[in-house]
């Protein structure tokens, strides 16, 4: 099954949130992420989902949400040329022996330390899945004690 | 009205997030914000939601949250002490007269340049919501042409 990056504006209005994630959900389509939030102009919000689903009837949802009064444009990145990007935050359990080393990787993959206890780090780190996953590649040995990450954003690439 | 940020653990099932957005809609909240990733556990997603309303409502949402079968924990984050993020992607026209200085700023508040055409820069940047609004003062006076936030994610703060 293909993966779609979806880019959805809607009005920020009550209610619209359920109602496209209902859509969704009664179409068969499992939300792999979804983020939502104001734009530039804090009466639209732009929701970015990640969905996996065959082309077609990935049309039809998106035929049922530009019929929906709330959303202004939707469009599916997945036939262009797009950035995406996405962001987590995670513990990792240190010990006095290994903390240099972690610390090492951290530094060398751009992840930011936010929070430093005797055996804990609290880290930020943001980038492309790309960058992401050879953050937690570097990192397999150790301890991840809680994670949480915001879904892919994306935006479509100027042309040349 | 007071802004909570409530997080929730839930598995990673279909249908979950349409669910537990209508509970909010259903309960007249509005969801300022919501992300939703997988957690170091792939069958189970965190949920950060940032929404706006009363106290006794939202413990009764929370409540009512916490009886769903697919909801393994409801936190609100709002009681206690936390670190929250966000990540933005945008675009910002420039000209050659203007260019260098917006360069500036965005090297200042460490917002990172990811794609760079002749009129147009695209950014991304993360931090916290004071570091967000830090930098969108400095670039008021430039025009900013699309735009999108993940919403906040957030994890609790370890203690002493």
């Amino acid at each position: 099954m293909k993966k779609h990056t979806i880019s959805v504006l809607v009005e920020n209005r009550f209610g619209v949130l359920a109602h496209i994630s209902g859509l969704f959900s009664a179409r068969g389509f499992n939300i792999d992420s979804l983020a939502v939030g104001e734009t530039e102009d804090p009466t639209i919000s732009r929701m970015t989902i990640v969905v996996s689903g065959d082309d077609r009837t990935l049309e039809q949802v998106t035929k049922q949400l530009n019929r929906l009064i709330d959303v202004i444009r939707v469009e599916d990145l997945s036939n262009r040329d797009f950035i995406d990007r996405e962001l987590l935050l995670f513990k990792i359990e240190t010990t006095s022996k290994n903390k240099d080393e972690v610390k090492k990787i951290l530094k060398e993959t751009s992840a930011k330390i936010i929070d430093e206890r005797e055996s804990i780090l609290t880290v930020e780190v943001s980038g492309s899945k790309e960058d992401i996953n050879t953050l937690f590649e570097r990192l397999a040995k150790y301890k991840i004690k809680e994670l949480v990450r915001t879904g892919r954003i994306a935006l479509a690439k100027e042309k040349e």
